[in-house]
């Protein structure tokens, strides 16, 4: 058949250019995102002691230097805390720029840029950046977790990223009580027994500090103690790093077998810092799904993250594309 | 303004009678259910070791005796498993009734009562009961923890029960791991440190026998060893009961914070046989929710189940409701 009296226009996906920024609370990472890749990214010290509002000048640099190399139609915030989509704003920040509470980032956006401005919790940004462009496109029910200074975690459900009432479904992941309420480790966020009083940044200073055995451990000879450290004195079989490293790994199972039981997804996505630390904690996490993970119709796929430097930035993109489509 | 050339007629809600099953480990509950009310109901021993198929003369006894009352529209079944509501299957039966794994339940109901079926997970259908008929009508967010024989729990978001892709997201919040995966406890589920491996019936005289003061405890007098007379030493000041009693209360405290931050809730809604005893494990536990869990909105309500013999019956009963007006 032949269309008869209709020109046939090919039809071109709309560019669309954006500008991304993770809030850490070391470091702020930019990008110019250009329908789902990275064209220009930075990565700018920042102190989540200082606060907020006395960052927002690092903020505005980036983003000013970012639309000097092309105009972006909006901007993506990330945020490490529980934050309101709706309403642009963050519901709470457990330690991390605490000013930055009830603080009107939409307007901020409008005014200093004249930029329509979406936000996320940056777990939740992460999981829709790998969805979308990283390790498992066309996933529609899927789980992460994002093992590093604290435990970020995020689900979605059949196609849709599981939001709750007030936002902080699927985020609080980290939080899961893996120990005892009355004799678990105390939790920054306030509770006990939280599996990132177990295995996270802060958690493993704590840990090895603590530990009779401390004076004598490879890990007292580290300039800073961490998972680079962690791993390396593992690797070469201090007892109290192996000690250690096994009982991040054990909180980190927990964690990940908790997800599977309360989102029901086929896969879980790893990132984080300790993600380098490789197989000696992927395999034990993948192990623990299979074994312990009550799942009749079969087993979780665990995936490492494709682009774990770039998911939370890819995922604002996402955002900000969804949001134009209307979807 | 008057209506000019039409009748009015009053609007009378359709009458929808229907019957539902609660299968138990130890009893079947079933009812005559007539728009939200329990016309008719009866409690009928079953046991679970028999399996499924052989207790079927049960189920249709019953159904058979209901029906002679007032011919119903539909039937709902509730089994303490993973079930496929879509299917009408069962998924996984954790050691109850293991042969109603692949049964065809639906066949079953239409050949032998020419009747249409809904199916669903206990808990589920629990939750569903007290949002519609019982504790917390208009509750759109809410979770509940059936706390007895086993842990069951559910979860509504925003107005809609959460299944997840192999429906049994929610369902497992007894088998979040609250103790180490590699030295908790085992559970019937397969996996080590699970809620219910701390606060169930069945974990119950496990803890009791092999604590070194057993023989000298109360509880060593008991004819058998449950939640009522745990909770008869207990108040009796017997050092082993409180010990065992406390421990289950850290261990539902913990599932309810997980509950929490997994779903993010308004409400929490209490059930199962151990509310019986009262304060002594409300309390606790509604505590607990306000100390531990991380809601910056307010606080999670803590409520006790209004219809706890019912729900299950009630919710079975909404789900018919639903089902025919195409929800």
């Amino acid at each position: 058949m032949k269309a008869i009296g209709l020109t046939i226009i090919p039809i071109k996906e709309d560019t669309m250019i954006t500008i991304s920024l993770d809030i850490g609370g070391a470091r702020l990472k930019s990008a110019l995102v250009e329908n789902g890749l990275v064209r220009e990214s930075a990565i700018v010290p920042m102190d989540s002691s200082n606060g907020l509002l006395a960052s927002l000048p690092i903020l505005e640099a980036e983003v000013l230097r970012l639309s000097s190399i092309q105009m972006p139609a909006m901007l993506g915030i990330a945020f490490p805390g529980l934050v309101n989509p709706v309403e642009k704003t963050v519901a709470s920040a457990n330690g991390k720029y605490t000013d930055a509470v009830g603080f009107a980032f939409e307007e901020w956006a409008m005014q200093t840029f004249g930029l329509p401005l979406i936000m996320e919790n940056d777990a939740n940004a992460a999981l829709l950046g790998e969805l979308a462009y990283g390790c498992a496109k066309n996933c529609d029910n899927a789980v992460m977790a994002i093992l590093g200074t604290g435990i970020g975690t995020a689900a979605m459900i059949e196609g849709k990223l599981l939001r709750g009432k007030h936002f902080q479904a699927g985020c609080l992941g980290g939080h899961f009580a893996i120990r005892s309420l009355s004799e678990g480790r105390d939790c920054t966020c306030g509770s006990r027994g939280c599996a990132e009083a177990y295995g996270s940044s802060w958690a493993l200073t704590q840990l090895a500090k603590e530990s009779p055995d401390f004076a004598t451990s490879g890990l007292a000879k580290a300039a800073s103690i961490n998972f680079r450290s962690l791993a390396k004195w593992d690797a070469q079989n201090d007892e109290l790093a192996i000690r250690i490293m096994n009982q991040c790994i054990d909180a980190w199972s927990a964690c990940a077998v908790n997800l599977v039981h309360a989102y029901d997804p086929d896969l879980l996505i790893l990132s984080g810092g300790v993600i380098h630390c490789g197989a000696r904690i992927t395999e034990p996490i993948r192990k623990a799904v299979a074994k312990y993970a009550w799942t009749p119709w079969g087993t979780v796929g665990v995936l490492i993250a494709k682009k774990p430097e770039h998911s939370v930035l890819l995922g604002l993109h996402k955002l900000c594309v969804s949001e134009t489509e209307g979807e």
